[in-house]
């Protein structure tokens, strides 16, 4: 186990508490990060439906998923073998039937089926279908939604998460110094992509890392003008830049950073967006403390940009901390106006300043930790424009 | 363009007579697979809602994204660009607001919103929230579920997806070579899965790879009992053995391939199962022709294992193509008992033989391609126990 047992229940007491101020008898979450967050089970099994089930009348979580999946329920929480629950395979892809079917059955067996339940109606893996299944055959049950409910009590880390967090801040550092000494002119992209991905995951001499919950973005020339392309057979070239951005994982807890690389001698735009834009990151990190909001540090990010005249629409951060594909966000907080969020020591986020314009673009950003007076960096990383 | 657009054009025109046949007016796909075998989309964006609309009355599909991601559609698809319509940066995470609310929009204005329309009702990403907010916005609609529309007419390959597929197979044979040649006790599991992960993506002097739909796995000991483990800090040891799966990738062609790796002298039961896996898997090998089906294969695999007397619950193999996380597979065709689908030449699948045991496991698997006459594997590489 990756934590102490009574990190866990912790963890689980807090969710059952929610849930009661929420007049919820039953959370059902489908989403891997959640489902790891409360259990620690971890396994690329998501593909597949699978779920928790966490009711106040009982002490421990259900794990339900397929069965040949059981035994890494076994191997990965600390569950009582009771309490994992694998369904047939039968079901797996082969509508009509469907895994939620057992699901539900579970629930009635568990006289669970008349109560309320909450589900993550917006979360990565509870399709339509799956909650079509649960409310036409509980059809006594009263469904509610309970979006992100858990995602909220994972906002504020403890000393271990944090811990596992400057881990992979270590292995990004790793990743992303590897980015730099391997960009040549005449090498192709997916070269680079393969040695940065060994770097992040091969680690150093005390500890190596795991898949990341977004995969490595790297883009170069009008490629940099969109947020989330990735690498291919193209090869960097003479005076384009590209944009890099990756995280280090460790035990599932990520730490993102992005930065970008200019082979040859950059225009007086992309220099002075680079300068602008760092100037908006400072700017934001100088503003980041505890009683603050997210508004206030986005002000700080947009007053620099717009003393220059410089538009950008979308957010500038995120909460983060566990990810499973396809994402490495928490979805709570964001780092932009109106989002009137208190920060809090121990709450981490990525501040991730993305400028795509039209035929270029630039990344620059900082995975940051709040303390108790403001406010840490993970890495430790010029924010220049790394010149080739 | 990775395909000729008059490849793409026939995707549509096959998926618009499917439409038509279903009664459908509008289909609307969030699988990432699927907006990428219409269009070539191609970025990691899936991570917020997006979406593809295609109807019968509009020469060209919608993509509906992100704004940022805007420019991620203009490079990789052939659409006009009043096709590509971005949505805003403050529907983004920010409950109540939900960015298929823009979406629902689209399709009054489009004088979409009182057809028939399509939705994947169980396909990745679309959310249960998803489909709520369109049903209760377009209450003039008729929505049917149309999950698997488009994944039925992946199934059989062209020649060019065929050559992509064989790229794909190329790194995944680099890829396995490389975990046979660094795994040594003492090393970490994450050592040699960057190693992997190095060789599957620089790929060779010719080409490179690309991200995963499913991750590699890699479990060792006890942990190979499991089937979706992924490597940690975990060091080799002797006498354990370690099941490999991962897949080359090509233009988001996936060649999957499994092995299993032992340190040390094998048990005799090991041995065994592994021998009569083999049988299994080279008898349903020999069964595999156009004109049979997917319950023949099954027969001839599960008809090996009978005669030994040796226990497999999951299917042994599915179809494959292109793949995004979280999975490799098409959800179509599954070798298994009772799946009658008929196999054609230039259908693709794995046929993947995991004996997940109580306390320790095998894998052995082959991509595949029906012929004229019967079939060819993807890969060139014996099946035996892999020995350190």
């Amino acid at each position: 186990m990756l934590f102490d047992k009574s990190e866990y229940l912790e963890r689980l007491n807090k969710t059952k508490k929610t849930m009661q101020k929420k007049g919820l008898d039953v959370l059902i979450t489908t989403d891997p990060s959640n489902m790891y967050y409360i259990t620690g089970y971890d396994a690329w099994s998501f593909y597949v439906p699978q779920a928790l089930i966490v009711a106040l009348d009982l002490e421990e979580p259900i794990w339900f998923g397929r069965k040949q999946d059981a035994n890494g329920a076994k191997i990965t929480t600390y569950l009582k073998e009771e309490n994992i629950m694998g369904y047939s395979e039968e079901l797996i892809q082969a509508p009509p039937s469907h895994p939620f079917d057992e699901l539900a059955n579970i629930l009635k067996v568990k006289n669970l089926d008349t109560k309320t339940i909450g589900v993550e109606m917006d979360s990565y893996y509870y399709t339509a279908e799956s909650h079509h299944r649960l409310v036409t055959q509980c059809s006594n049950a009263n469904f509610k939604d309970a979006y992100l409910l858990i995602n909220w009590i994972r906002l504020v880390k403890s000393e271990k998460e944090i811990e596992y967090m400057k881990n992979a801040s270590t292995l990004v550092e790793i990743g992303m110094k590897r980015a730099y000494d391997t960009i040549k002119p005449g090498i192709r992209q997916n070269e680079v992509a393969g040695n940065i991905q060994q770097s992040l995951i091969a680690g150093n001499e005390n500890m190596g890392g795991e898949y990341s919950g977004l995969t490595l973005i790297l883009a170069s020339g009008i490629a940099a003008s969109a947020s989330h392309l990735t690498p291919s057979d193209k090869k960097f070239e003479q005076n384009e830049g590209t944009i890099i951005e990756l995280s280090g994982v460790k035990n599932r807890y990520h730490c993102p950073l992005s930065r970008t690389v200019y082979i040859g001698k950059p225009s007086d735009r992309i220099n002075d967006t680079m300068k602008i834009t760092n100037e908006s990151v400072e700017n934001a990190i100088k503003n980041i403390q505890p009683g603050k909001t997210c508004h206030d540090v986005a002000l700080a990010f947009w007053d620099v940009l717009n003393k220059y005249g410089l538009e950008k629409d979308s957010r500038c951060g995120y909460s983060i901390g566990i990810g499973y594909p396809p994402d490495w966000g928490e979805h709570t907080l964001s780092i932009r106006k109106n989002d009137m969020t208190i920060l809090q020591p121990n709450v981490t986020f990525h501040l991730m300043a993305g400028m795509w314009m039209d035929t270029w673009g630039i990344e620059m950003s900082e995975s940051i930790r709040v303390t108790d007076k403001g406010c840490e960096l993970f890495c430790n990383l010029s924010r220049d424009l790394y010149l080739i």
